[in-house]
């Protein structure tokens, strides 16, 4: 045999930040006091109510196999919330429900992209969106985000990035790491540059519900009926209601798009966790009242967390208006020295605050941004505050 | 844009055997007295005790994200139960546990397979293995198996069947859809003629307890060093403890695979339900005699199942040494009619007997097997016992 492994796997690029990521869950475990700003998920339990639901679902013997896309009345369930909150017209047929919404971003991929096949990305980005469009056979094409505009491309930045080649936009507003929110005209200004190049886009609408000063996301789906027919909208329950080990995603398709990946989830993985599609039942049934409180709990933060940055000299940050993440821009400090070790890019900033003050982020190199360090919220109020003196003592310490 | 639809999806065939299980769907949903032999996963609740983990496990809100492998305690009871069961060692970090077997067999062929590589299957086959290897860009070679050798093919005629282009063997001992079972000796051939070519192993060991008459399957990996190193083992709980719905399956592979795996599933769906794989280690705790009284029901019900076939005259059955499943060979009344209608292969005859004595069954055509039915055992004595009435009642009329 020529070669073990298939050579589209080398196309998936070695983990940057491993290293460090490893590092700070080791000085955890080491009872280190670490204060980590890298969390990736919400802090709060699942909300009792759906957790009661999941156990009925067991008491009642739900634990055998579903259809492959989906128990039907969850997808009906799914139709009524896209109708309801995104004013999205969708059968059950046209819904997958999948083992998480980055499962729902990979069979977009995978039943979209042909070797070659372009897909834009806007940076900063989520790290997942570019390896997955690789291993897919994609080709990753970068529209950088000017900090200045609060990390938002423009309709005419999108129309340069389109060539022949192009097949797809990734969206996702509001953004993972940037927490930018695209309002309804700047939306608008998009889809007709899709519209007119005939290209699909993948909306990843997963943090919609956390948003902040009264910005309201807008589907891109919602422009017009040809932008729905170009559209795949992934959304799921992790992030709005505290839900990321249960493993539940969606995503909204055209009918030739569902069709496809149907097929191609009943063969590559069949259905998710039945238990977990019986609580998010229970979750999409959920008061907005409930999902109100906990934005509020993030609003406080994220109004702490920008304050505190404020306070430090050298450093700035984007106000973001969605997510629970900021972009913490600290390439203002590299060229400087802590304890006789350069700062170059941030992974040797955010392995010197580690080191130095116990602090985890992430580097912002994972995201395409190496003037960042990611900072999530998604932590107490008394750890941002013990977090951000310990980035101020550090910044100001350094030569 | 040219095409919609990614290419590689045109790989999936349509299902042709949709329609009649629609039609055995809608008949039972309306009320009707359908005895169905169809079912591909046990009639049993899931045990309580798998049960009691799960909620305690929502208890403790162990509802976040885990290491996308697998919890560690998990990956390390797999371990042990691979050691135990199957004289297997492995590292935790071989260990990658998935949304169910189906998930690890299509990482496996999404993380070996190159465009044209050949992989071969034995048929009759599990209807999913053509259709994975297919998506992933392999070309599945079928190695014909004999109802003469009890649907086993030997190790000369594997060997007959390899090429240079051969990048890997499914073997599925228990098998699904024939129940074949595989001795050590014949399993040590095997392993031999694969060694010799240097060609991997996708060992699918899902129905390894469900085995009957004292008949002990043996892993190929156990043969040898060299085996183990070109053997992905995959497993799972669905079948075992009647946790398909679960969604918790798992492969044990040589360390640059299990590696490229880790990788890719970080990037494609990350890990599989937190509950489940709670639950999961509850159940490989469980005692053998919690299985056994399992197998015994099954065991009873394919005695009573091959008994009672052997009333019919024109069909026949090689008896199956595991798995919960039947090929009922019918070929021999094509060409006969029932109502007129001529039986010409699975299809027309498991249409016409659904029709006629609202038995379902699957057609053996999916399996590549067009003489057959496949009958499921996974349903109580009572029931096998009126279905068998019926197909007896069905075949004498046949003119």
């Amino acid at each position: 045999m020529k070669n073990r492994i298939a050579s589209r796997m080398s196309a998936i690029s070695p983990s940057l930040t491993l290293a460090i990521s490893a590092k700070a869950k080791a000085m955890k475990a080491a009872g280190e006091d670490v204060v980590s700003f890298g969390v990736g998920e919400p802090d709060f339990n699942t909300p009792e109510h759906i957790v009661e639901a999941a156990k009925t679902a067991l008491d009642q013997g739900h634990t055998k196999y579903t259809p492959s896309s989906g128990l039907l009345p969850l997808r009906k369930a799914i139709c009524e919330k896209l109708e309801k909150d995104n004013g999205l017209s969708y059968e059950p047929s046209q819904i997958i429900v999948s083992n998480g919404a980055k499962h729902s971003i990979f069979n977009v991929c995978y039943a979209l992209l042909d070797a070659g096949d372009e897909v834009i990305i806007p940076a900063p980005y989520w790290l997942t969106y570019p390896e997955v469009v690789k291993v897919c056979g994609g080709t990753p094409v970068y529209l950088q985000c000017k900090k200045e505009n609060k990390y938002k491309f423009s309709a005419a930045e999108l129309k340069a990035a389109i060539t022949e080649k192009t097949k797809m936009l990734i969206f996702n507003s509001p953004s993972n790491p940037t927490g930018a929110v695209y309002e309804e005209a700047e939306v608008r200004e998009i889809a007709k540059v899709c519209e007119e190049a005939g290209i699909f886009v993948l909306s990843d609408e997963i943090y919609e519900k956390l948003c902040y000063n009264g910005v309201k996301p807008f589907s891109i789906a919602k422009c017009s009926e040809k932008m729905q027919d170009l559209t795949i909208v992934v959304n799921g329950v992790s992030k709005t209601y505290a839900m990321t080990g249960w493993r539940v995603g969606y995503l909204a398709a055209p009918k030739d798009v569902a069709k496809a990946i149907d097929s191609f989830q009943s063969h590559a993985t069949s259905n998710a966790c039945s238990i977990s599609q019986y609580a998010t039942m229970e979750a999409l049934k959920a008061p907005e009242s409930e999902i109100q409180a906990m934005v509020d709990v993030f609003a406080t933060r994220r109004e702490k967390l920008l304050a505190l940055i404020k306070e430090v000299d050298g450093v700035e940050a984007v106000e973001p208006d969605g997510a629970f993440y900021v972009m913490l821009v600290v390439g203002g400090l590299y060229g400087k020295r802590y304890n006789g070790k350069a700062l170059t890019d941030s992974i040797s900033f955010a392995d010197a605050l580690l080191e130095a003050e116990k602090v985890a982020t992430i580097p912002g190199v994972s995201f395409g941004a190496d003037d960042c360090v990611r900072l999530s919220y998604s932590l107490g109020e008394a750890d941002i505050e013990k977090g951000l003196a310990r980035i101020k003592r550090f910044v100001e310490a350094l030569q």
